[in-house]
This record gives structure tokens, sequence and C-alpha cells, in this order.
């Protein structure tokens, strides 16, 4: 049996996206900025996959900027922003951030002067609220928070966030990096606050190498590449058309229960798991916590150490995550949970189980038994 | 018949690369930092590339870096070498460069306070060499010159700027930017002492979204994109495999006598319309000098003005562009065909042919018959 369980790494395309993007290359091939009709139905295409990430969103279809993923999608909302102002102020970046934020908050402080702060997290990987709030001022000109944690899973209290901004650092621009929550967890342009939100088309059955970044009304973004003016010239370069058209048919067939089904093998696995095993230990929220998001569990059995168990389960045809998956051959213990004051026998032993719409229930009786079954063993190799 | 002669600004994916990405995506979606096997394989799949890319230019393999097009690569390369510049200096670019280089040498001017000057091109669309010797010093930094002129096909000497760098500005790079000769005319890295070249997928009957950067060993380029440290550091972002795999594709499958066969329609539709058309006026270099690229014919019917019979040519079926296709809906005139000196006449009726492999001796019969027609018609309607 084949299982693919590391699915906040990248998941596999759906057969609407290869359609989508084949037929993108077969019919609507021609450059979005040509002059004759043809060229004008790519640029449609494109009109229209902004209508449907914007309607996911409840954002204005105006503010869609495609980029070439999530990480271009951070690096032009923090860039761009902190570029347009000329006081230094301070921009204020969750412990739990990607290295796409965190590393570009840090950038932008030697860029531009500002200040970068790193606000803490709690032992259960949610942000420091109190300590949020002791951080904020009318210096504060950015403010970096993601929509879920994609190491522990963790949904983030952005209201709270949002809320604490309009008392304490009116101007300051909240961005969210959604990579790891767009389409899985409802999130509403309209509802809250935010200035941008930046999600992948990777990590929701679409295509690597597309992305966008959604932001408000009267938000200034500063390009960060300079070229022939395409999109509004906030971000030159031919449009990955054919990106985009899988971006959008991924965004239009995600399943509407894909999130409560998701929920649901995260609850069944975990379940199983700590019926069998003690010490089973969760990183993060619990399982059935409200803020807990269905499609990840991070999940350790020390003293087992997590590449062991890795490559382990790789023999029975299962995938699963140590961290982030572009930290992992670095060997380094992961900040994240670091941050979260976990212990080095949790650290060193956990791993990322993470899912998509489609994994199935036997899927995670077939895991569970595997885990076991190597848990089981390699704690009595290690307690010899 | 559906006659498509827009190449310059974008191409049809071949079947190969439609099947190399619906099988990356079916087959080698993995993370390729994720840690177990089958992630190595969408590993081994982008070396394999890098591989087909360096030898494809007399590169070595470690000195490719994969970007979302030949915008971000452009931008990557100079960016990424002023900022490791400690003195200000001077950066060179040639009149005729895409606005990917002129903008971010003007960006990087703003940037890093360096000056970026433009050398001046000769009314045949070719560099005027010896402006650019006066213009060179031991000061210089940075010099961009492209492969081939996207506006006028021109090939520029790319050999005798090396030289003159070498006598004159021996510490400055040299940047080309290849995106409109990749593949379609021979470029060696080991031959020219460039440091850099920029490639774009689309250009060459493959993907949008994905291009590269191949540069020389020693050349220092500091990293424009922050986030997971993929790509050595230098470019960080999930790799976009998808977009690689059908880069391989298109480079793998580019014909070998492509150059060849463009070529003899490019002079077959010029015999055809020269033959039926006074005033037939070709812009840069002549059609059958060595220096003048098989795969795009730059001409004008003065007094017909390009975008009615770019129009015209559409009901037709027949796709050709007006100069560079990111600038054609902003109506102004070209900047190159201004610095080539052209007449305003000339300037308002060229348009731009550009061919690819796949065209053939019969679509050009087709194309000409039509251009004769309309523009004989549009001649008397405009001496009436």
């Amino acid at each position: 049996m084949q299982v693919y369980l590391d699915n906040s790494a990248t998941t596999k395309p759906s057969e609407y996206v290869i359609d989508a993007m084949s037929q993108s290359m077969r019919e609507g091939y021609h450059n979005p900025s040509a002059l004759y009709s043809s060229a004008m139905y790519a640029e449609r295409d494109m009109v229209e996959a902004c209508r449907e990430i914007a309607k996911s969103l409840h954002a204005n279809e105006k503010n869609v900027i495609f980029t070439s993923g999530g990480t271009e999608s951070n690096n032009l909302a923090i860039m761009g922003h902190m570029q347009s102002h000329h006081e230094k102020g301070e921009i204020l970046y969750s412990a739990a951030e990607h290295p796409a934020v965190k590393n570009t908050c840090m950038e932008a402080e030697k860029r531009f002067g500002c200040a970068a702060k790193e606000i803490p997290l709690l032992p259960n990987g949610s942000i420091d609220l109190d300590a949020f709030e002791a951080m904020l001022s009318p210096i504060v000109q950015m403010i970096c928070v993601m929509q879920v944690s994609n190491e522990t899973g963790v949904i983030m209290p952005i209201d709270e966030v949002c809320k604490l901004r309009d008392r304490l650092a009116p101007k300051a621009a909240i961005h969210v990096d959604g990579v790891q929550g767009y389409a899985r967890e409802p999130f509403s342009m309209k509802q809250l606050s935010v200035q941008s939100y930046a999600l992948s088309g990777h990590k929701i059955n679409g295509p690597k190498g597309v992305g966008a970044l959604v932001f408000q009304n009267g938000l200034r973004i500063v390009p960060q590449l300079f070229g022939g003016g395409q999109q509004g010239n906030i971000r030159s370069g031919t449009e990955n058309t054919t990106g985009i058209a899988g971006l959008r048919a991924a965004v239009m067939h995600y399943p509407k229960d894909g999130a409560a089904h998701m929920r649901s093998l995260k609850v069944k696995l975990h379940e199983l798991l700590t019926a069998a095993l003690a010490e089973t230990t969760v990183i993060g929220l619990p399982v059935d916590d409200k803020n807990s998001a269905g499609h990840i569990l991070s999940v350790a059995f020390p003293p087992v150490r997590a590449e062991t168990l890795l490559h382990a389960l790789e023999g029975d045809g299962i995938c699963v995550g140590t961290g982030s998956a572009c930290s992992s051959k670095k060997g380094k213990r992961s900040v994240v949970l670091t941050a979260m004051k976990q212990s080095p026998e949790v650290m060193d032993s956990a791993i990322r189980i993470s899912f998509c719409p489609s994994n199935t229930q036997e899927e995670m009786i077939y895991t569970a038994d595997q885990i076991i079954k190597h848990v089981q063993m390699l704690r009595k190799f290690k307690r010899r």
C-alpha cells in the first residue's frame, strides 16, 4: 500500500489540474499581453482565476497578484510593503513563521533599517498574545502571523492579532502567510482586517511554481521584480497562464468537505496511536481543539528518532515528514519547536503527518499499524 | 488556416513538454527537499535538467539556478551581482535590452548608488562598439548585452564585447539575456567569457513560469528571494519540478535543425513580400546577414500602421506581433527602434514576425499572400 502523508510539504496535483494545464498549453498558450483576440482569451482566463481566488477569500478580484509560489508571495508582501515606508519603524513576526517570512523580515531589517522582532510562542504553539500586546506601539509598520503553522498545524488567532493591532499599532499592516491554511481552513479578508495574504498552488493539489498574493484595497506594494510591467506593474514577467489555470482548477475543485474529512482522519489516526502506544506526544494544541487544523498532526514517540521512523515507514510505502520539508535536510532542530520550549527528546522524535482530501480511513488504519509496529520494535531496541 | 507567427512573444508548448509535465505531476510530484527516496527521484530529475541545460551552453551543471522565467533570471543576475559589490561603480546596458534588464539596471542604480548607463545602438540595431569602448573603464562592474534582440532579431557581438571588457574593464561581469537566443542560436559559456546567461522556457516550446540563470564558476550572486534556502540558498522556494521537467523536455527536443529551418522560412517570406510590395522595410540587419537571427523578421510597410495590419491578419487566422508583447498594450513607440533612429513612419508600421521550428513553407506562402493583399488595399485607402 502506498500512503502519502506529507501533504504539507507538497501535494499530488489532481487530474482536474493536469487537464487544465494541458488545455492551457494546447489552446490558451498565447502571451496575454499580445494584441490579437486569442491572447485576450488567455487574459480572460487569468481574470477568472483572480475571481475564483478572490471569492474564496472574500477579497476584491482586482487585488490578486500571481507569483511563482508561496515564497515569492511572502517576499513581495513584506519587502514590497516595507519599501513603501520612509520611516524605519518595526516589523514583528511570530516565532512560528516559515523561513520565507522570517528570513525576509530579517532581510528587510538589513535593507531598510527597520527593527525585525520575533513574537514568542506559547508551549502549545500559538503566539503569546500577552507578549505580542507588549510589543505593539505606533511605530510598528508590519505584523506577520501565519494562518496555520506548517510544523504543528496550530491555527493562529488572527482575529485577536487584528484587534490588538487596531488598538495599539493602528498603522501596522498585517500580513498572513496562508500557504498552510488556504482552502483547508476558512479565511475572510472581508471579516478580518489583514492587509495581505499569501497562498501557494502546490499545497492544495495544484501545481508547483505558482502562487498568489491577495491584498486589501489601498495597500501600497512596491514591485520587487522589474521588467515589462505586467500585473499592473506590481509583478513583471510574462504571466504563467498555465500554472494559473492549474491553480484555478485546484481552487475550484478543492472538496468543500475536505477539511472535515481530513479532521476525521487525524482524529482516527490519533486514537489508534494513543490506544496502542504510551507516550504518544502530540505537539501543539490537542487534536480536538478547534484551533488545531484538521490536516496536520505533529506527533512524537520518544525516544524513537524521527528520521529512523520516517525511513522505517518508507519501507512500508508510507511518506511522512519531519518538521518543514525545506529544513529537513539540514539536520538541525526545529526553531519552531525550540520556541515552543519542547524537550530535546520530543523535538528529535517529532514527525509531521499531513493529510489531503483523498486520503482514506483505510490508509489511517494501515499507517497506525505500521507506526505501532515500528515504534514498539524501536523502543525495545533503544531500551535494551 | 491558422498560422502562429508571434513565437518571440511566446510559443506553443510541444507534446513532449505536456507529457513531461503531466508525468511529473502524476509520478514525480514529491517535494525534492523531503527525506524519503521518492523525493530523491524528484531531485534527480532536477539534476538531469541542470545537466541538459549546462550541456547546451557548455557550462558547468552546478551553475544552473532555476527561476520563474526570464524576468526573474535577469533580475537575479543583475541585482544579485550588483549587491555583491561594495564600491558603487557603473553598470552598462545596451539600448536594445528588454525592460527586464533595462528597468532592473535602473533599479540597481537607485538601490545601490551605481550609475546605470545606456550603450547606444547603430541604425542597424547592433550595439555601437566605438561608443561602448569609450564608455569602458576600470570602475565598470557589470555589462548587460542581450544575445538576440527581441524586436529586430539582431545578434549582438558578444565576442567583441568580451574582448573590449577584458582590455578596458577587466573587473566587469558580463550578463547576457539569452531569452530570445537560447537554443535557436549557438552560445558557449566556455568559449565566451560572459559571467551569466538568462533563459526562459516559454520561448522554446516549453512552459511558461520557468527559466534559468546559468553562471560561470566564481561569480558572486546575492540571493534576491528569502526562505527555505533551496538551490544552494541562491533561490529559495520549493523548486518548480514540474516546470523544470517541461523545460528539460523543451531543451532536449528542440530540433537540431530548427535554426536553419526558421532561417529558410524567413528568407522565403521576405522574398515573397519584397517581390510584391515596394517599400518593404526590414528593420535591423539585412535578412541575409549572418548576425540577423533566423527566427525574427521585423518589417514595416509604411504608411500602413502596425496595429491595423495586425488586426487585418488576425481575421485571416494569422498572429504576428508589434514590437515586444509586454509593451504592445501601452501604445507607445518602441524605445529600441527609437534608439536605432528609425523614422516615425517606419516605427508606427513595424510588425514582428517570429518563427518556431514547426512553422512551414506553406504557412509562409499563405502569410505573404495575406500581407500583400492587406498592404495593397490599405495603402490605396491611405493614399486616396
